[in-house]
């Protein structure tokens, strides 16, 4: 005899309590992905041979995920795990030496109207591109501009409202104060605190099924979408390359005990400027990034300041076949070059972004030449 | 379609066969912890510049838990994984670098009338306040006797029994032989075994619902309840600084195969007494400790002997709130300095242990001198 | 209220869509095991002085495992998470620094009659001992043979076909192409891929209940059964001293980005022929290995290269105890020495393989001179 449960994509393990005071959701979910890449010679040129392709193939992310509510609907949780070796990042002496495990302990409690206040270790409201579900995304993975102006996530408080002017004029508002030394961090805080807010406004109302924060138009909006969402952070003495994120600037005192340890620091502001459009199966996405610091020569890694942005779109046809392309500049002052990136990509979505199978192709220049290239093909499935 | 469970606190999952050959119940809970810290000057004073304070938040605990019995309720097993980097410790050569996920892993067989053989890895018969639950605590966290003394983990055998003298005059014996190298060791013993014997009496009977090891009177018993333990452990050769646990005495031989390596190694003794006592609300809790070693200079760390006690109290109001206090000495011998640590401690049981806030501030001293103020804020969810 | 489920051993949450779009299965397993060693002195002498007696004791194996099908049984996953020490091997630069937990993570795709397409994260179609399950070993663990050739996981893809000549003659062939650098790198592949053939033979039918690749005749097979199986692995341009596993035979450019650390490499070669015989409660199964290597003498820890093979065999009584014995043989060049290895071990099956407690005692020696004596108990549950 076995549990009869929901179809596909909604969850393992659904339950709730049969008085009400509880409820979870399990899911688990869990990505393969094949890189084939090719770097140019000296010359700026690719050599085609064989042996000079590089490959990798491995479990990108696997997840397990819990969510729900505790005592009330306006009680909610979120949990979400990841085992790979890709999600557990690198362990350190700052988190005492471990895998990562915890991506998201985050308790949320709308305890009035439309305000509701988060605690626990969850994304800042940053960039559109990180928001947005790694299992959700139109490309095979995230942007340039992510990986190096994502705030990523934090352990903190963030206070979250909405309202809507008129018919459909929907505004929201974030505003976060967080540790400011990224996830997992058993050492305490370094510095200051971390101060995030974020404006969004939707003209024309919600997009179905929160497609402002899911890759592609799968929902095909019968009528125009829009979001247009501007973020600044603050970082108030920070000690990493890239706010909370990225290498240590640089070490003054070195102790035995990983918590005493005393860092080079200076204030890190980060702002982005990004939205997302929708319509009958047309997409587009584009972000804006900068970031600057106090002090920009600080300590044998000094901060990454610099600029970037990014351009995606796609169309998803009838069959659920979609194509999309994506185009990501980066300026890092200082390091005198300009990174650019072409990306091309067609996915099949079987079940949704629940099962999907995702194929992308890129070309990296430096400096306008040639640098590198980069078949990738991920295979996705999330129960 | 929903799954219906049972009320909040209860398990997420709670089965059993239909053929009566296995139950499980699943349950997971969370912890998260910010804690505010400002040390003494080197004059003893605070100086309460707010860039003095020392602040950390993090999920202090994570634990995924499955207990249930196998062919017969007389053959129970219990075990519970942790899954945030406190939880995990710091991974080592001992443990194959890697994080020591499993807390519990533990088969319980009631063989005969009340005998209990356990075999596997669990907690010692030490201080009672480690073997109450850390869901479980009467303020944010156990004391500094606890960090100092406690016996922790470990893998091997214990024998348990108890019976009733009179109409409820109840008495426990525990005997364990385990390993003495603490808990998820790959490299296998060093030295000898230790040896654990444990015994309690109650005069006036069972505390409510496992009461003596459960902070706080939650259950407002109706009639007094006591329970006085001692316990001694011998740990035959050890290679720690506190028998099974903290730092290595000193290291002799460094091998290539940590197996291989050879320690130096002491016999190590600790002892404890302590009490809980309860009644409509009111709880007190009490412990002495103390560790000696055969040889106290061996080694560049040799081992911590000395002795300290604690002594904690609540009440539980009628709305179900808490207000505790708490004071701990640890003196060690060799170490010429005495610890004092007062906390006093509010906490709010929302649904008792199982969705709670606590809440505390702690004065340390050492030698009579202010060293350090701590402020801790816990909200604990125990599905 | 409670759940209720299937009877003790066949997985702890069995489940399917009520649309039929997918299954699940969830299972959890867990091994106890206590190793006493006794060393030889250097005149080949066992002293039994209960001081050079070597004890160990630990959680051996721990793992969840999900399986089913997604959309259709003809699309299967099998994922297996490790949990223990043990399981998650050693963390290091290529792992992100990481403990390994995916065990398995491999999708089975049966697109065309019995041809099957795996792919992902899973065993090797490689020596028989290590295919079958370590749930269900015949004696405690396997054998030195596979200790020091096995091919154990990999990541890639595997076609597998299998069809029946006349009316029992069973053929079954598997084609691996994979990564070549074993389970859960994060670096991506080195040299080369990975090329791995294997047929197999039962001329008299398949097995009951997947029984040859099972220890111990546990169904007590009514009539003669027998496989026969043969595997070529090609390792092209290997790093390692066993092909995919073991050490580094040398790195030659150690880079900040361990992605671009350049190694010494070399063509590995490995091949098996092993057998597996079963009739009434009587079992046999055997293995030969081979390795080379183009380069034999390349780098500080050239490839391993030699020969080996084992032969195991055991009889189950009525009452479900089985006795069994093993001889292994590993013969590897250039180290000029022979190890050869004796082990008898008992079983008593409480419920198959799910629940059982297993105990063997072993004699190992090198050129003929006696070098180890070890006696090992383990304790198997398998909900």
């Amino acid at each position: 005899q076995k549990l009869k449960l929901d179809s596909f994509g909604k969850g393992i393990f659904n339950s709730v309590a049969k008085d009400s005071t509880w409820s979870m959701k399990f899911g688990l979910r869990m990505q393969y992905l094949t890189t084939i890449g090719l770097d140019a010679d000296e010359n700026s040129h690719f050599d085609f041979d064989p042996n000079n392709l590089k490959t990798d193939t491995k479990v990108r992310r696997y997840r397990l995920k819990f969510d729900g509510f505790v005592l009330s609907p306006k009680l909610k949780y979120k949990i979400e795990l990841g085992m790979s070796n890709n999600d557990t990042g690198s362990a350190n002496e700052y988190t005492k030496l471990g895998p990562k495990l915890i991506l998201d302990a985050v308790l949320k409690w709308n305890f009035y109207k439309n305000l509701e206040l988060w605690a626990g270790q969850t994304k800042l409201p940053g960039n559109r591109e990180r928001v947005i579900s790694s299992a959700n995304m139109q490309l095979v993975d995230r942007s340039l501009l992510n990986k190096e102006f994502t705030l990523d996530r934090d352990m903190g408080f963030q206070l979250r409202n909405h309202h809507t002017i008129g018919k459909q004029f929907l505004i929201r508002e974030v505003f976060a104060i967080t540790q400011g030394e990224g996830r997992n961090i058993t050492t305490g805080n370094v510095g200051g605190q971390q101060y995030t807010s974020r404006v969004e406004v939707l003209p024309f109302g919600a997009f179905t099924s929160k497609g402002d924060y899911s890759g592609g138009d799968l929902k095909r909006e019968p009528t125009q979408k829009l979001s247009i969402g501007a973020t600044y952070n603050h970082n108030d003495r920070a000690s990493r390359q890239r706010g909370s994120q990225g290498s240590i600037i640089e070490i003054i005192i070195d102790n035995d005990k990983p918590e005493d340890d005393v860092f080079a620091t200076t204030d890190v502001n980060t702002s982005f400027v990004d939205f997302m459009y929708k319509y009958k199966g047309y997409s587009a996405m584009g972000e804006f990034a900068y970031r600057n610091a106090d002090d920009t020569k600080l300590g044998s890694k000094p901060v990454k300041v610099g600029k970037g942005y990014n351009l995606a779109t796609g169309y998803l046809f009838k069959n659920n076949y979609e194509i999309a392309a994506r185009y990501t500049q980066i300026d890092y002052k200082g390091v005198a070059n300009t990174t650019e990136q072409y990306t091309v990509g067609v996915s099949k979505y079987i079940v949704g972004h629940a099962l999907k199978i995702q194929t992308d192709l890129s070309y990296t220049t430096v400096d306008y030449a040639s640098k590198g290239l980069q078949y990738r093909i991920q295979f996705e499935v999330h129960f």
